[in-house]
Order: C-alpha cells, then sequence, then structure tokens
C-alpha cells in the first residue's frame, strides 16, 4: 500500500543493491514518483538472488522485484555520453516537485556542483561505502563494528557474522529520512542540498548512540558474549517439551513480575536473590543472574507443549515470541497475511502473484492505494523521456536506434 | 554535529529505550527542537546498562545519555491528570512548527483523536510492538524472522540471536522518515497524520522487500544456514598468520576478478570451474561453489600478516574488512575518530568528556554545529513551560509544589 504524502515529489534514483534502493522505496510508498535509471540489461544487482526457475538462462530476481516494486523503469546506456546527458537532465528538470537525485553510484557526472551548476536548488543523497568514498558493503563494515566478536558465542577469533543485512537497512531509512528533510527544507528556504551517507558511519554512529562506543572509552570494556541472552537485563530462549524455541523478554519491571508469576517462581526467586545477594527489580541485577535464572525458567517450558506455555504467557502478558523459519512465519503468523493492512497481494511480471508489503508505517487519516509491481526493466524509458524531458517520437527514436535508452525487454517466460 | 534543516521544528518526544528516542535523536540531530517528556526521577530506560561505576547508587546511563543527546528533558508526574493535560497542551501548542508528537507508550491520553479535538492538523507518530498494539520487542520479533535459525549455522531447533538490536534501529529511522514525510504533506495541505509503526511490521515487511517472503511463498524455500558466508555470490571470513580475521567480499563482478588477482589464484579458479561445471563470473554459481573457492583462498591469508594482506587486497582493490571489538575499533580504526566530521567530542554532565556520532549525513552545504550532550531529567522543564504554554513562575511554581512537574536532579556525583 501507498500514502500520497509526497505525491507529487519525483525522485530520480541511479543505485544498485539494498540502501539505496530501499530508500527509494520508502519515498515511492509514501507518494513520491520515483523513477529508477538502470544500465540497458540491468546493473550489478538486476539478477542477484534468489531468482524464479527457468527453463533457460536465468529467472527474475525475487530481491530485484521486492526492492523496486512501486518505481517506474528508465533503461539507458550509462556509459554514453549522450545517456549521461539524459540522466541529468532528468535529475535537474525544473519544478518545485523535481531536482531531488538519490543514488550509491559515485560517478563524477553524478557530483552535486556539476548538478547544482545545472539547477541551484538540486537535492542529492549519495550513499557511500565509506566516507572518503572507498568501497565497502554491509559484510565489511558490520565485521569492524564487534557485533560478530560477541554474537551466538562468537569471539574475536570465532567472529559469528549476522545474516540481516542491518546496515543496509539503517542506511536506506536514514537515507529516505535525509531526503524528506532536505525536501522540507528546500520548500521553506529554497536552497538545495548535497547530502552524503556512507555505510560505514551508519555503523559507527549506531555504537554511539546505543552507548557502545562511550562504553569502550569511558569504561574500557567489551560487551561480553552472552549468546541467546539478551543484554542488560533477563530474556533468553527455552524450549518446549514439544521441540519448539520460544525468545522470552523481561526487560521492565513488568515484564520481569509477569514472567515471575507465570511460571510460577516467587519462591524461589526470593530464595535465589537471597543466596546470590542480588536485587532482581533492578534489571542490572537481573542480568547478572540470568544464567540462575534461565535454570529456574528452563524446566517449567521443558514441562510445556508450545500450546500450553503461549497460553499461560499470554494469559500472564508476558512478552515473548515463537523462533520460525520464514515459510513457517509465512504459513502461521496471523500477523504476515491480508488481515495485516501493511501486506497486500501483488502480481509481479515475470515472477506471478505473491504477499507484499506495501508501506510499513500505516496513516490512518490518508486514502491508501495498492503498491505497483516491479516493472520490467526500461517499461517506463518513452514515457519519462515525453513527460519530464518533452522529447518528441521522433527524438525518441533516434536515441533508440543510437542505443542510448531502450525500452521494456521482452517477457522471457511469454515466449 | 546538527545541521538545521527543520530548526525550528518542534517535536514532542514521550517514549522509552531505543526505537521513539532514536527517531528523535535523528530529528534532532537535523535540527528540530525536540522535548523529550518523561516520568519524574526517569522513565523505565533511565537506568539502562551499560551505567558509569558509582560509589553509591548508581551511575548514569551510557544508553540513555546517548540516546538524548541533543534534546530537551522536560519531567512530569504522568499519572497525574494535570500532568497529563500538560503534555497533551504542549503537543496541541498552536504554530506551524509545532504540533507533533513522537511517542511508542500507547497510553489513552497520547490518543490521536484525543489530541486532533484539540489540534485539528496535529501529528502523531506511535511506534508499537504488533499492529494490535500488544507488546512486541526486538528480540522477540527477531525469533518470528527466520533469521535466528540461519545465524552462525544456527537451526530452527538451535537459533542464533543476532546482537544489534536491528529493528529498533530501522524502526526509528522509518519513523523519522515518516515525520519528516508528515510535516511536508502539512506544510503543502494543511493536513495533520495519524501514523502508526509497528515494530513487527518493521521486521516482516523488510522479508518482503528483500524477496525472502516471495521466496518462501513462491518457491517454498527458506534460506541455508551457511555460517559467515554471504548469501548469493561470494564472501567469508579469513585468518591471517597472526591470528587476525578478516571479512572479504565479492558480490560484484569486479569484486570478484580483483580478489581472484591478488590471491593470484587465476588458474586454480578456472581449473575448479572446470571440475565444477560452475561459471564463477555469474554470482549465483559463485555462491554454489562456495565452499571450493574459500579453500582455494584460505591458504593464501594463512600464509600472511594482517600487514602484508591488507597491502595486497588494497592495491588490488578488493571489497574486505577487518574483524574488530569496540574498544579495537576506537584505538585502532582511523573512520572513528574527529577526523572524521561525523564525530565531535562531547561533555556528558555526569558521565564526562567522550567521543560521540552527530548526525550520520553529511550535508556539505550547510552550516553544522555541535550536538549538546543529554541533559539531566528536568533540565528544561521550567523553560519548556514557560516558553511553549507561556506559564508564569508562580504557576510553574505551584506544579512544583504539587509536585506534577520537576527541575533539574541534583548531580549526584557532584556532592
Amino acid at each position: 500500500m501507498t500514502y500520497p504524502f509526497f505525491k507529487p515529489l519525483r525522485i530520480i534514483e541511479s543505485s544498485a543493491f539494498i540502501a539505496a534502493p530501499l530508500a527509494g522505496l520508502a519515498l515511492a510508498q509514501f507518494g513520491a514518483d520515483v523513477i529508477r535509471i538502470d544500465m540497458i540489461g540491468g546493473g550489478i544487482d538486476y539478477g542477484r538472488m534468489p531468482r524464479m526457475p527457468h527453463h533457460e538462462g536465468r529467472g527474475r530476481s525475487l530481491y530485484w522485484t521486492a526492492l523496486n516494486k512501486g518505481k517506474r523503469s528508465v533503461a539507458i546506456d550509462l556509459r554514453t555520453p549522450e545517456g549521461r546527458e539524459l540522466i541529468q537532465a532528468l535529475v535537474t528538470a525544473p519544478g518545485p516537485e523535481a531536482g531531488v537525485l538519490l543514488t550509491n553510484i559515485g560517478t563524477p557526472w553524478l557530483r552535486h556542483d556539476l548538478l547544482a551548476s545545472r539547477r541551484s536548488d538540486v537535492i542529492t543523497c549519495t550513499i557511500q561505502g565509506n566516507g572518503d568514498g572507498s568501497t565497502a558493503v554491509d559484510y565489511t563494515v558490520n565485521c569492524a563494528t564487534g557485533y560478530p566478536a560477541v554474537t551466538g558465542g562468537g569471539s574475536p577469533e570465532k567472529p559469528v557474522n549476522h545474516v540481516l543485512p542491518a546496515w543496509d537497512i539503517a542506511c536506506a531509512y536514514q537515507a529516505a529520512f535525509a531526503v524528506a528533510a532536505a525536501v522540507d527544507h528546500r520548500r521553506r528556504l529554497g536552497a538545495g542540498a548535497e547530502l552524503k551517507l556512507a555505510l560505514s558511519d551508519m555503523a559507527f554512529s549506531t555504537l554511539s548512540h546505543l552507548g557502545l562506543l562511550a562504553e569502550a572509552e569511558l569504561l574500557q570494556q567489551d560487551r561480553p558474549s552472552i549468546g541467546n541472552h539478551l543484554y542488560g537485563a533477563f530474556g533468553r530462549d527455552f524450549g518446549t517439551v514439544d521441540g519448539i524455541r520460544i525468545m522470552v523478554a523481561a526487560i521492565s519491571s513488568g515484564q520481569w513480575k509477569a514472567l515471575v508469576r507465570c511460571c510460577d517462581l516467587g519462591e524461589s526467586v526470593a530464595a535465589l536473590q537471597a543466596r546470590m545477594d542480588l536485587d532482581f527489580s533492578d534489571e542490572a541485577q537481573r542480568f547478572e543472574g540470568r544464567n540462575a535464572i534461565a535454570d529456574l525458567i528452563e524446566p517449567w517450558f521443558a514441562r510445556r507443549s508450545l500450546r500450553e506455555a503461549a497460553m499461560a504467557l499470554d494469559e500472564h502478558k508476558v512478552c515473548w515470541g515463537q523462533y520460525r523459519t520464514v515459510t513457517d512465519l509465512l504459513a502461521n503468523d496471523p500477523r504476515v497475511n491480508l488481515t495485516n493492512p501493511v501486506f497486500e497481494r501483488m502480481v509481479t511480471p515475470g515472477i506471478g502473484e505473491h504477499l507484499s508489503a506495501g508501506a510499513t508505517v500505516r496513516a490512518s487519516t490518508m486514502e491508501r492505494k495498492p503498491t505497483k509491481p516491479a516493472p520490467w526493466l526500461g517499461t517506463h524509458t518513452d514515457e519519462v523521456l515525453s513527460e519530464v524531458l518533452s522529447l518528441g517520437s521522433a527524438e525518441i527514436g533516434r536515441l533508440h536506434d543510437a542505443g542510448v535508452v531502450a525500452g521494456p525487454e521482452l517477457d522471457p517466460t511469454a515466449s
């Protein structure tokens, strides 16, 4: 679903992979007209896994189509001066709702000063690997954050990578936010903005914002490696008698009291506190006593089925969740289907019909519309050249003949 | 550092923990006047670990102060009708730059319709656990995403939690973005907005946006558990002779060629491709051959020191990074110190001087100012009541006497 917050703001997106396309998706789901520019034949992320199976050649990417729904697609030969000129013209086209570039392609011909010489109030948002322009990706940034050294019982010598590209995702929404802020600022004061955002800065500033950097500097300490325990309070996973894992969190004192009541542990917790000389009403002391607390709780889960445990946990308002795989989530979690207004059914060309998430934010006061599926590459080339640059059909035909632009690829599954 | 994009937009933040406070921080670092309201004595996150050591009682939280820098602090007794009336009045105060609430406290007295009856164009952004208003935290949402079932060689029976509160972080920037979009929309069209954002929707919509949900539905498959390998191309960690772990990524074909050249593996890679009947110029086939490729690369690292490996990797423009702990990062990584304009030194009351991250986005065309440190709780109570609500000193005195509001706590370390 999309909401018309930004309608009719136009964003030109020249991008690849996750951070910039996901930022563009957030803007599109809030009503912006996001025009993604790609190399003819597709950029370096166009075939990224997972892909649909296909009897010859490769099937369409579920990754690319997921990140580019709700956008228009223009295919241009980025290597030619004429192709680059077209993109510059698209970015710097006149009008209060135009003049915004979102990119992670750090090419000289998309430099801010070059575009600003054509449109002084242009807004450019460039996502980089490192702030000096050098390459970095989520995985080569994450390794430096210290998280793999403490994930899953890992150590600096045996680091454990997490699987979620968390820094790309954070970068995406940070970039979308920065673009929205710059648009608001331009609306009030008329000034453009050159925005740069490095993936590594995203990661390292998060370490500051969560207190880990000050902890390292002032207390000279790194976080301990504590497996599935949560840091700073009490929480861990437990197994039921029917082999299901459940995550339990007792961060607030209300959550802690609920857990103790649910598992009927009042007396044994009191005895444990006395023995350890700790007060578990204080979250830090719960954290200190976490292993002994977990030992008390473990048998409660081990004697119950998921169904029995879930009923009791819900009855006592314990904060908990069930571990799932994605197929299990999709099949069994009531939060991931059409009863949740965030989700919708979608038919993506070359892929078929599937469940898809619209805007994550729900705006109850505003009309929402279905998200359009990701187009075939180049579907909107002619339409955009005509609409934004006012090119006539003869000129557009010439660009096609010269190989500077391309229209929609044929659906290989249709033949 | 902060940039004056939103100056003088005013946000009233009634919050706890990470997602809402981090959204407020992003807005504050872009120039908004973010006024955080807390219970007198501090909300449930005020003492969250890590804390400074203190000879009696507890030291100040490095977590709370990190998330609340750049904001003003007002302390109000949230349990009293008069205190709640004050907060409603702060949210609905007149003026084009006022009338925005950011919260994750789902209390009836902060309901949108109640506030909208006092100011029809009010913007409220409420972060929830689940969309139905039930409780969920990062840990109890993450378990359902499928990631712990494939992290670090984990399985559904032995899930591995990642340590980074990634959904809280994504939620924060998504919320900041939604607020900025709604402000822009209100500026153009005069309408307010009721924004709701559930942590679980943030996680599950990400599964859609990255293609995992369609993969589960259309291909009936879950991602494999592949340890430190990256999915869909080639990348893994390797160890040097001096015991350092290094992450290498070869996602694009340029990165793959660079890696093969750097490790001088042209011939053995060609032989491996022939033997396995795979073409590693295709990322999916690199992924298929990942274990055999890693076996070829491992000895190259095992024979070199970090210094030797780093020189060769940089010379060949391989995409790589070093695993670190946070203390190691702070001591040795040139991206985390004052040569990086994202960072600044800061003196936080009750904590001392430390490195701190300003706005992650750099706006080269705009003047930036140092971020103000997190205040003591209640530092701005009187100032805000006077400035925003035009209360006189007699009335403010009466509110203090009645225990409805409180001024700054005394610095316990100063006595």
